[in-house]
């Protein structure tokens, strides 16, 4: 169902055609900018420019950068005081050439050169889909999602956000969505301090962006960079119910919008795209509007940046192929791995559950679960090969819960789910799969070599070594004779408590080899354990 | 994502483009044949054709069959013996007219005319979709899909086929699943009395059709329909492992094969289509085979039967629009109604899990669960909103198994699935609904008006009277002072005991309304109970 990226990579020439058209347009010269930057960060061409009228509105500006026969036309931005920007994120390294476009001559024709080194260590480049169902950096380091959410912490006083950056410095946590846009919700009444249009409550100039806002935003998500996580930027919400008016734009103001956004942001390679939260409770939206807000932001993106969309009730058509991961709000999903695991057939895709109510305890049932059941929900998505988000909604005095407005995590997941991380880190770097997904979901990894097995809610005193046979062409089926060591996983206390010895299998019936002693391992008869088992090949 | 059936029948118009530019030629005068049928039934011309050279590849013929404005024009095809029949199903009572269309002179502007008169009482057309997930027959009668499995039925000994019928006259089934093709499978080595195309194992001629075989196969879907069953017409399967070869036969031979099914069984008004059994295990072919498939059974058919794939370990795209439905294979899906509606979220059609293992003692872990736990299925899909598939695989000395070839049932399942029937027919005409998908799925029904709440495996001693808060804008809210009145039902005894008194609700928490005494229900400490609940107006 998905775009390959060959595809896609053509996809890159021929898609930006408005802008081709006006490419013919005579040179003006060559400008000087910044002469090095490394592969996957953030190239800026910046222009002087007409300020007369309105600038958002009028001169268009492009570029075109160009390695051998790789050439990718870029879209320009306004962003106040008469400079006019482009932004480069380069996938290659080595040196480019650019040359700029406009109907405004003094942007047209600008051309320059630049190179591209190698990334920093710490640069792995954008996440990618890979093996269909799991995440990679474009370098090809695994990347295990393990997300949290702050709706709107980049709306906050400064100092708050600063102590939201360091507390994810110290958290478990690799993305983070928050939205654009402010929001009026519950524990949300403050007005932020900035819009991203110009003009004031009431008055906003919907054809007017405030470039204060964005340079604001855009310093985030280079915060974020730095802390290595990924900023899932939430484009549209209905949580304003027209106290803004963000989520009721005319289709024009919309789309502007969008352009907007991704020709500042699409650079941060650290950037994904969510369409909206709870799209379909966006009172003023069709279903088909946000199917043009993504066809929009799939063609306005030169790298293909991930791209999703979050349910309230109602699921998007996540087979969509622009649609590149399947963001999904449902909590009983993960109840169960049996439950997860089926999205994956539907949709073919990383399936990401970004919502499966909080670790809280607000008087509503989508923020008042606890700790174990949240960590149990991560470890249900975990082994149904499917991946989870964090929140916290805990009551505060001051109305700062960590889900919305971000500041300190106070609740007893994140210390579990960095044990999980610990954990999907030794995993296998393709990603963790169901062994056997209609029939034994408790199983998961990768046959014959590393196994998860998680017993959730179950408090057993034992047991039983056995293995489920793979279905065909899913993998390695265990054999007689093959040698595995197992260690107990206490998910909840943190503990790891290697077994003794080795458990050498033998075939007991059709669907499983099982230890040839009949051994088992003991178990503390506790809740949310798991068994972790590793070939060994001597 | 489907069709709506508007557009459909404005499709019916230009999709046979093809056909349009011969019913040029010049007219050929009247034929005359029955005068008059009932709407839904199959209106047939016969018209003796060339029989020189081989005349299923030769003579192109159709019929285009008008009423007023509405035009329809069917594909017709070679019977053999130099007939050729053109068959229509007319879906609008009145005066028709028809037209032939052939590429051979002496089929060739033949015209007719006849009436469509009143339906019988038993002959409610054609099961089409409603409301969503649901069905309904094409005069507005609810469909409630009970279906069962018999593969090969056909292909059996023609005694072994009356019994089978005689079985299914006295069954609680709507529905049976067959395939067109003979099998070759575990207890399936018996060689078909015919076969599809001329010639005999290992000479069959792909171009040449057996008019015998085909005329028998619709005889059975015609006494099938005597019975009020649907017949689920399997088009592709692969138990065949190239033993007689029809599981990899050329596209232009599998593309020829469709058409003529089609042309021979759409007029059937309780024919459904399924692509294929187990897609996915169908080595020779590709997913964008069935697609092809699909195209060509769509588009063929000219009143747009209900079509479906059926899947082994891969899930076909049944968000495609020109699936009608979702025909699953997936046992665990049902073992939790959780799990059941997530399909319906996936795909937004009907769910019918036709395979959810079978009740048997077979050595194989999909045909040997217990009749308990298949009737603990079948009610998990129902409470999901979803439809639920029947089969049996007990051993016999003489092979003969319900699953594929019919004959006697010998379960515990049916007379359970006979109670659920009886259940269904006094639920909500429009099908039953999930109140609280997420939340509670334990409760289905019609909010405010009528509730089934299923137990499952739990063996409670009393129920606390309560009813969720559905969704906003998915019915009708419950309110302090409703009144119901309340039954439990034994699912697996098979009785119905009505609860004393009336239960009065009043508001409990935000999501719940509870009885206002807290009365609670007595039950019996069982397994498999439901607790029906009405409302009572006064």
């Amino acid at each position: 169902m998905r775009i390959p990226r060959q595809v896609s990579k053509f996809g890159r020439i021929v898609r930006h055609a408005s802008l081709v058209l006006w490419f013919g347009l005579p040179a003006n010269g060559t400008f000087a900018a910044e002469q090095t930057v490394e592969q996957w960060s953030k190239y800026e061409v910046t222009l002087k420019g007409p300020t007369n009228g309105n600038p958002f509105l009028g001169a268009r500006f492009a570029a075109k950068f160009t390695q051998g026969y790789d050439s990718i036309e870029v879209p320009g931005f306004y962003d106040g005081d008469g400079n006019y920007r482009v932004r480069f994120m380069p996938e290659k390294q080595g040196p480019w050439k650019y040359e700029t476009a406009s109907s405004a001559p003094e942007l047209n024709g600008r051309t320059g050169e630049f190179t591209v080194a190698k990334p920093s260590p710490s640069n792995h480049g954008p996440v990618r889909v890979a093996h269909t169902f799991h995440f990679a950096y474009a370098d090809g380091t695994p990347y295990k999602q393990l997300g949290t959410t702050c709706y709107v912490w980049t709306h906050q006083p400064e100092a708050l956000q600063e102590q939201t950056l360091k507390t994810l410095a110290t958290s478990p946590f690799n993305k983070i969505r928050f939205c654009v846009f402010p929001k009026r919700y519950s524990w949300n009444t403050n007005e932020p301090p900035m819009y991203p249009f110009a003009g004031t409550p009431r008055s906003f100039d919907a054809a007017r962006f405030n470039p204060k806002f964005f340079q604001h935003f855009e310093r985030r998500i280079l915060d974020l960079q730095k802390l290595g996580i990924e900023a899932d930027v939430i484009l549209f919400h209905p949580y304003d119910e027209g106290h803004w008016g963000f989520d009721r734009l005319p289709p024009d103001a919309d789309d502007r919008y969008l352009r907007y956004v991704v020709a500042r942001l699409a650079a941060f390679r650290n950037v994904w795209w969510s369409l909206a939260n709870e799209w379909d409770f966006m009172k003023a939206k069709q279903e088909s509007d946000f199917v043009r807000f993504g066809g929009i932001v799939s063609r306005d993106d030169p790298y293909y940046h991930l791209l999703s969309i979050h349910n309230g009730q109602k699921l998007f058509n996540h087979t969509l192929p622009w649609l590149t991961h399947a963001s999904i709000q449902n909590g009983s999903a993960v109840e169960d791995a049996g439950r997860a695991v089926l999205y994956r057939d539907a949709y073919r895709k990383p399936i990401v559950f970004d919502e499966v109510k909080y670790e809280g305890d607000i008087p509503k049932r989508w923020g008042n679960i606890s700790a174990e059941e949240l960590v149990f929900r991560f470890w249900n998505g975990t082994i149904a090969g499917t991946y989870v988000g964090h929140g916290e909604t805990y009551l505060s005095p001051d109305d700062i819960l960590w889900w919305s407005k971000g500041g300190v995590l106070k609740g007893q997941s994140p210390a579990r789910l960095a044990f999980l991380k610990k954990v999907l880190d030794d995993a296998p770097a393709e990603g963790i799969e169901p062994i056997d997904k209609w029939q034994n979901p408790e199983y998961c990894g990768k046959p014959s070599e590393y196994y998860l097995v998680y017993l959730g809610k179950q408090t057993p005193t034992s047991w039983e070594f056995k293995l489920p046979k793979p279905p065909q062409g899913k993998g390695s089926p265990p054999a007689g004779g093959m040698k595995f060591t197992a260690e107990v996983l206490d998910t909840w206390n943190m503990t790891v408590t290697p077994v003794l010895g080795t458990f050498t299998i033998v075939k007991m019936t059709d669907y499983f080899h099982a230890d040839k002693d009949g051994r088992s391992i003991p178990l503390p008869g506790k809740p949310y354990l798991a068994i972790r088992i590793k070939r060994v090949r001597e």
